[in-house]
């Protein structure tokens, strides 16, 4: 197969590619979200996102993300961990035999309590093939960061950290809200990493966000380096859970350069090493599972 | 000093209470917390919640609450702790000599980061004559939750966790809040006490939380359970960090009934003996601080 269709559908946007041979030629995307589409409403909007692709000589189309959850296009039951690209193409759930599927998520269970991804397990399989692992740690930082064990090839299991849910929350709608200046501004890298410290050792968020308004209070720190001193909080918590010290390679970061810079700022302060990926990863993982399935589709 | 106008002035309401020989006579609340009174219109709310007490033999009026912060009605610098009865009633803010004062509220610092109290103190100082105690950790729970360690009858220290705050944040404005049924209903104390040991045992709320989704996903609790879990997992993350284990004595619950069970019900659950004081304590912990002022006034 030469040609794919490959899209990241997720709860409140659209991206597409085209990929030929590897190599993506063309992108899309569109506010279309799940959240946007009607139920039955699905195939319409697919052909008006990447229709001409299809019929233009791509042979298939992949989709991963929320698409596969129960409000989106069809269901594509999560696949259990330890998954590898095998496990996944073999679970594809097909909207159209042979020419458009979803990619199913994972689950996997930790304390008897769950945990699931849709949509990153494209991209870790990407970022895989991009940096040529088979072993590892990897972080997808987000509104739900996942940090993903690797073993093998096949993601071993996983975790989720709603770190930017979490910040928007309280920059939006807590009493914080009233102590930091209306915008967010420039990165302030010393109110970062000061952050990111005080969250390591306090212990526990529920405490150190209220740093935020007592630093204030107290002048100790300035109001334009507010903002920043609470997105270190908040990154320095997901940090104080990871089991870094250990480490037998360096950590990959996977994601948007302006996020992952920030995690990669918060690692090197703490000495950890550090790989980086960017979120096209996505595509990549998408055309490494269309082609397992070279002579069955 | 026979009779004694107390005020507990808050952000969003105020309760009053007229003492007499240290037994509240008669008690009144209002909405009109500081946030609803603007810059000078605070003597008229003050005359129309109680002035008629203070007329009618009321030698003083003693006030504590954010009615002392920087948006109240005169600013009562915080008091280093530790902190007993007596740094307190010396550091009253007068708003009319002899007659109306501020109980300054309290600030201590940990890991080069303050923390403040303001109204909490007088709770905490009521609690210790109504329990006949000076020493042992107190904790009021509520929006902003204090952990206080009483010495020598005096506040050795404190640390705030922004529960009740988060609990809302999640309940109303985050993707739980799709998953969560509109009331929050009774307590499920099997929901309750499940959402007190993963957050123990997960050690991470930007993890945890999540779990309130997936176990909701999966089938794996009643709709109607959610709201307990997850104020289960708020509370067993603030008692986390607690070292409950090393206690000498009981821990002391102070806060209103509804809130106060549901910290018992998890700290039975953990094995910690608990007393408990009702919200009241108040109204004698202000009584306490104008006895020192005998003499003085």
């Amino acid at each position: 197969m030469n040609r794919l269709v490959a899209l990241d559908w997720g709860t409140s946007s659209l991206r597409a590619a085209l990929l030929d041979a590897g190599e993506v030629i063309e992108e899309r995307s569109s506010p279309r979200g799940i959240l946007t589409v009607a139920p039955g409403e699905f195939p319409a909007v697919f052909e008006a996102a990447c229709g001409d692709w299809l019929r233009q000589g791509g042979a298939l189309a992949l989709l991963c993300g929320m698409v596969g959850s129960r409000q989106g296009w069809i269901e594509a039951p999560y696949c259990p961990c330890p998954a590898g690209f095998a496990d996944i193409a073999a679970r594809l759930a097909w909207v159209e035999a042979g020419r458009i599927a979803i990619v199913p998520g994972l689950r996997c269970e930790a304390h008897g309590v769950p945990d699931v991804m849709r949509g990153e397990e494209s991209q870790v399989f990407g970022a895989l093939r991009l940096l040529g692992l088979d072993e590892g740690l990897f972080v997808l930082p987000g509104t739900h960061s996942k940090w993903v064990e690797i073993r093998g090839g096949r993601v071993e299991s996983f975790s989720t950290f709603m770190t930017g849910e979490f910040y928007a929350l309280l920059r939006q709608h807590s009493i914080l809200q009233r102590t930091l200046p209306p915008a967010d501004g420039e990165l302030d890298t010393n109110g970062f990493l000061r952050g990111v410290t005080h969250a390591m050792q306090s212990g526990n968020l529920l405490h150190a966000a209220f740093s935020t308004r007592t630093l204030a209070l107290f002048d100790r720190l300035p109001s334009g380096a507010l903002p920043s001193y609470l997105s270190g909080l908040l990154i320095g918590e997901e940090l104080r859970s990871q089991r870094l010290a250990t480490l037998a390679r360096p950590l990959v970061v996977i994601g948007a350069p302006a996020l992952a810079q920030r995690y990669e700022l918060a690692l090197q302060a703490l000495g950890i090493p550090v790989r980086s990926a960017g979120s096209e990863a996505t595509w990549l993982g998408l055309w490494s599972i269309a082609q397992t399935l070279e002579g069955t589709a």
